[in-house]
Order: C-alpha cells, then structure tokens, then sequence
C-alpha cells in the first residue's frame, strides 16, 4: 500500500469483476466488495452467502427512490422472498423507537433466524438495521448494501452497529459482523454533494491515522476521486483494506481499532451539542471538525507541528469540509458543555478521557488519560467568541 | 449425576462455602454460586471479578423491599460505588420502553463500558437487565443475582438476554454471558407460592429432558425441596449443573441446547394469547402446561407411553402446577391461533416447526419438521369446549 497506485493498476475492477476485500475473523470473515452496478447483481451475490434466505431489506425513503427497485428485481431473479421497511431519512431513525418499528417489521414479515436481514442505505440505515439484525431472535444473517461513501469507507464494515439514546450516540448498540458488503459505487452518483463530501472526511481519516502516502494520494488525486470513476474505486478499496486490517487484529476494540475514532470524540460532542441537526450538522462534518480539532490539541499539547495541523485543515477545506466549530450554524454551547457532552463517550474510562492524538500525519495513537481542565483551556480558545457565531 | 444424594452429600452448602457450578465458554467462563445469604456477600464477590467496577443495579420494587439495602450494604462494603434503577414487576417491563428506561438510567448514571450491570431479580429483571448489559456501549460487565427460583435454575445461567415484542416473547435480544452468578437460596423464602411453584416447573424440565434419576429424585424429595434447606440447594445445583454442562457445548443454540426449550414452544404461545397476563398465567404456568402438552402430543404420536405423560402431569399436579389449557383462567384462542403463535417461536425453519418430544421421561429430543396439520388436530381435542373454560 506504500507507492500511490497509477491509474493502470485499478483499470480491472468493472461490475462483474469488483474490488474484493477479505475482513478476516474466523468463522465471522467475509467479503466487501467495491465497484459499479453492484445492486444490479446482489441477488446472486447474497444467495450465494444466504442460500434460500428471505431477505428483510431495510432502508429509507430518499434512497428508496433510487436504489429499491433494481436491488428488488435483482432478489426476485435470484428467487429470494423480500420485504421492506422503510424509515425517514436521518439520523433521528437511530432511535430506540425506530429500533422497535424495524424489529417488529421484520418479525411482522415472519423472518426466521436463518433469514437475512439486508441494509440499503448510508450509515444511519446500516447502524440501525445492523442492530436490528444482531437482536432478532438473537442474531440474523447481515448483509450491508452501503449506498453511502461514509457508509463505504466505514460504517458497513466491521460489525459496530448501534442507535442514539437521548444520552450520546451509538451508546447502544451491538458488534455483529455482516456476512456481505456490497459497495456499489454507482449509487454514490446520487448522493447530494453535501454526503459526498461528509463521507470524504472519513477516507482521510485513513490517510491521517496511519497513511501518510494515502493521504498524500489524497492530495494528488481528490478532484478524480469526488469526481467519480477508477480513481474513487481505488480511494474506497485503501480506505476498506485499511479497516478491515484494524478490525481483523481488534474485532471488540480493546486496543487499537480505537484509533479508527480519531475526529469522533470531539465530533459526536458536536453532534449531540448540535441535536443531531443534519440540517446544521452531518456526521462526516463533525468528523472533519473533530479530526481539525485533534490535530490543533495535539499542537496545543506540544505533540505535532502546526504545519502539518495546517495541512490537514486545508485539505479537508479544499474538499468542502468544515474545520472549525465556528463553521457550525447557531452554535451556542461552551468549553464546559462540550467536556461534558464527551464524558459520556464509550472511550471513557475511570473518569479520564481518552483521545486519538497525532505526532504528524499519518502517525496517530491513543492518548489515555487527557486532563478535561487542558481541554477545556484549548477549546476556550477554539470557540467562536459570541458575537463571530455563524 | 446418577445416584440420588443422600442429605449428607450434600451437608457442607453454607453461606461461606457455597455449592459452586463452573461454566465452562473459554474466556468467558463463569461460575455460578449457590448457597444462602450470597446476596449479604455479595459486595466483595463482584468486586473480585469487577475490580473497582461501579454497579448499576436493576431490580423491581418488589424485590428491592426485600433485598436492595442488603445489597447496597454489601456493595458500600466493598468499596464499589452503585446505582439503582428500578422498574415496575412484571413480564410488562421486558418490552422496548422498559429497554430503553434501563439503558437510559444506567447511562444518565455514568456507568462506562468497564462498569457492571447487577440484575437483582427474577427472569424478567435478568433479561431485561441482561440485554441492557450487552447492548450499552455494545457489552458491559454483567453479574446475575437471581432471586426467583426460575431465574436461579434457568434465565440467569447461560447468556440468553432479551425482550419481548407484541408479536412475541424474547424476540429480541442477546448472548450475553455474566461474569459472576450468586443464587443466594435464602432469597426465595421471600417469594409468593405462585412464584416458586412457577420455578419449579423449570427444576423438573431438567429431569423430563435427559435424567430420569433426578425426576424420580424430586418426586422423592419435592417436599423437602419446597420446603427449603439442603435438598432444596442440591436441587438447585443439579439443574445448573445440567444446564451449564448443554451451554458449554452449545452457547449460541445451533444445536442440542434447544432440548432446554421443552415445554416452551407450547408455553410461549399460551403466554402470548394471554396477553402476557401475569395474573393469569406466569411463564413456569406456560412451561408446566406446555410440558404436558409436549409429553401428550409426543403420546398422540406414538412416541411415548402413556404412563410416562400420566406421571409427568401427576408430578407437575402434586406440585400445585395447572397441566392443561383449561386450566388458564379465561381462555378463548382456538387451535388456529395456537399454531399461529407457534409460527413466530424462534425455532421455526422454513415455516415448519421444531418441537422438542419425548420417548418417555428423561428421553426428549429435537423433532424437526413438525407437520402443523397434527399438531392442530391434537390440540383441537386438547383444548377445553366452549362451555367448560375457566
């Protein structure tokens, strides 16, 4: 993975012959899969891993639009019973109650345990159908249809599924591995730019945590990759490698899978602060603030050099991304909300707080035991003064 | 495990020397101890295997009037900090809004994900508590405090977690292992007749499946049993025994720990056209009827001798259990919507249904492929005439 690929390395993936990643767990291992017209041909692909299977597709209203019929033909060819519940878009269907209406959907259309339980959609769609899928009847088979790029890169593979809970998000929730993913690039075309942009903050996460060549890869190559073809195939396939790398040596994070976090301390305490208003805030944005964050505390602390703080925020600007919490329409809360908000996060332990941190680009690592009072101090200064807020 | 124990074998059980059943999942092995007074002990337990822990304890108020401050006291003890949710008694609070109270409390309290759920209380306070502990921060630390006889002989060994749904009963949930069990055996003179004859049905599930010896040893001793003391200790200890020896070769129900659900298929339906009414029915009821049921059908089927099933119900009776459908106060569901409240079980395949039969006591097995068109038939003469129903 250390020399930028040339486009003539990626020119073979097509539809019937996609990028494979192997996530290797033992008996839980599978396949993600990365490249066009993907939901044309799943059908085929999920009896092959569900043989016989009924198919329980979750998904919600705005993806529906696109991608339900063709994935609905495609199930019937392959001679799969299906069903679909649909939620409203949004991160306010990661609740207990959409929880309850998928469950009793799913067990309304008589699934039994062998049957599949088949996510259609972007992160919100996969976290809550993946608990769903981990609950009924103790655990159904799971296969993630990612049309999201935050959903691609990230979300769909692994097996961390979860709702919110007024308290903090993905608060509850449970790690059940999917048996399929199937990333179907094509769908990303449909994306409002905004969701395009909020799932680029996560590929340069992998460039950021471990990467550097990726991320300079990134720098190189962001115009093709946001503007489709093999180039974003390629970013996809590194960002997945990447993944399921970590999540093969931690599958239950309880060593470093927790630096795939880096951005999300900081960023889920922004969304929770913010109401989980995707009109005000999605989770890719939060991310991308919360990485700028990262890399600022880690200059404030003396860790990393302010250059290649600065480097990261301009990248993620020239994507479209905002890095400051200023960006943040309406913003109001203080130093001491956000120390708050982030003492309920699930990477706390004993009362101290545990952050991702870098020394540079590409070289991050899990810092436990922050003192809240220095976070306070740098977010003091972060903080848009009251009469600059957007 | 073959010969009946005399009392003396069994002499040594005291507060401080507890009879002690290991259950053997590898890393996540537990044990399971039973004695009198645990719960006063309970304290320095929990923190041996939860060092410095916080505990969330979730009871009912019921149980809470009897165990809670000793509990509280023990823990203070030890050094542990704690916290208490308490939910309403009752079958009602393993539904999605008693899930979500739990979850809630337990996160507004700050509990983290090295933090430990205690459940104090019967079968439904376990998988209640049970799914909260495996779901928040996608799995805490969990110990199980059984204070019902069917919580200590069955729900609270082996990791089934769950809720029910309006479509049926522990539909959705988890595995999730405890980390310590303390059947504090002094807990169950506090519980109403109704109560403990309930548990009993699930002491005698143990003999129907695959140990005549110890059937024929409670119908020797049931009296003492219910009576309390050692026999009723060495009761309890042989059914964990039995059970965590079919856990350990079978935690996630892919095979012979199905032989645990005799009497369940049967019973859940009962208990679900019963609305889950607990002055009607409580599920040791459903169990104790279902198990005849399971014994008279297998005889329907040529099976089983009709001896066997006669001594079985002859034993549930003298221990004050009802037997037969007519025996539920108010029932009304025809044959139909039996079998249609048998499709939702867990154990259905591909629309046929699993039973667990009998080829005489002590001789259960899997009976895949039930045809429900016999089933109906057998319990058409089952059920009671309109004119004779409770």
């Amino acid at each position: 993975m250390s020399n930028p690929a040339s486009p003539t390395e990626f020119e073979t993936v097509t539809a019937t012959s996609p990028a494979v990643v192997p996530v290797r767990l033992g008996d839980r291992s599978y396949d993600v899969l990365i490249g066009p017209d993907l939901l044309r041909d799943a059908g085929r692909r999920i009896a092959a891993v569900a043989p016989g299977a009924a198919c329980g597709i979750v998904t919600d209203t705005t993806v529906a639009a696109h991608h339900l019929a063709p994935l609905q033909a495609s199930l019937d060819e392959a001679g799969l019973r299906h069903t679909v519940v649909t939620v409203a878009p949004g991160e306010g269907s990661k609740s207990y109650a959409g929880f309850a209406e998928v469950c009793d959907a799913l067990l309304a259309a008589r699934l039994e345990r062998g049957d599949c339980v088949v996510a259609l959609g972007g992160g919100v769609v996969g976290d809550l159908a993946g608990f769903a899928a981990a609950s009924l009847k103790r655990g159904m088979t799971l296969v993630q249809l990612p049309t999201s790029l935050l959903a691609q890169v990230d979300s769909s593979v692994g097996g961390k599924t979860a709702i919110n809970s007024p308290l903090g998000k993905n608060l509850v929730g449970a790690f059940h591995q999917p048996s399929l993913v199937l990333a179907d690039t094509a769908s990303l075309d449909t994306l409002a730019p905004r969701e395009f942009r909020a799932g680029y903050a996560e590929l340069v996460k992998y460039g950021l945590i471990d990467d550097l060549d990726f991320f300079q890869w990134l720098e190189r190559y962001r115009g093709a990759v946001c503007g489709g073809g093999l180039e974003r195939v390629e970013a996809i396939r590194r960002a997945v490698a990447a993944k399921a790398a970590v999540v093969a040596r931690d599958e239950f994070e309880t060593g470093d899978r927790a630096l795939l976090n880096l951005g999300h301390t900081f960023g889920h305490a922004l969304e929770r602060l913010t109401g989980y208003d995707g009109t005000r805030l999605v989770h890719g944005e939060g991310v991308a603030i919360g990485m700028s964050l990262a890399f600022r505390y880690s200059v404030h602390e003396g860790l990393c050099s302010g250059q290649d703080a600065e480097r990261v925020t301009a990248h993620l600007r020239a994507a479209g991304l905002p890095t400051s919490i200023g960006a943040i329409p309406g913003w109001t809360a203080d130093a001491d909300a956000m120390l708050d908000a982030m003492a309920q996060d699930k990477k706390v332990s004993r009362g101290s707080l545990t952050f991702i941190l870098a020394r540079g680009i590409g070289q991050s690592f899990i810092a436990r035991g922050v003192v809240p009072e220095r976070v306070r101090a740098f977010l003091r200064d972060e903080l848009p003064p009251d009469g600059e807020r957007a």
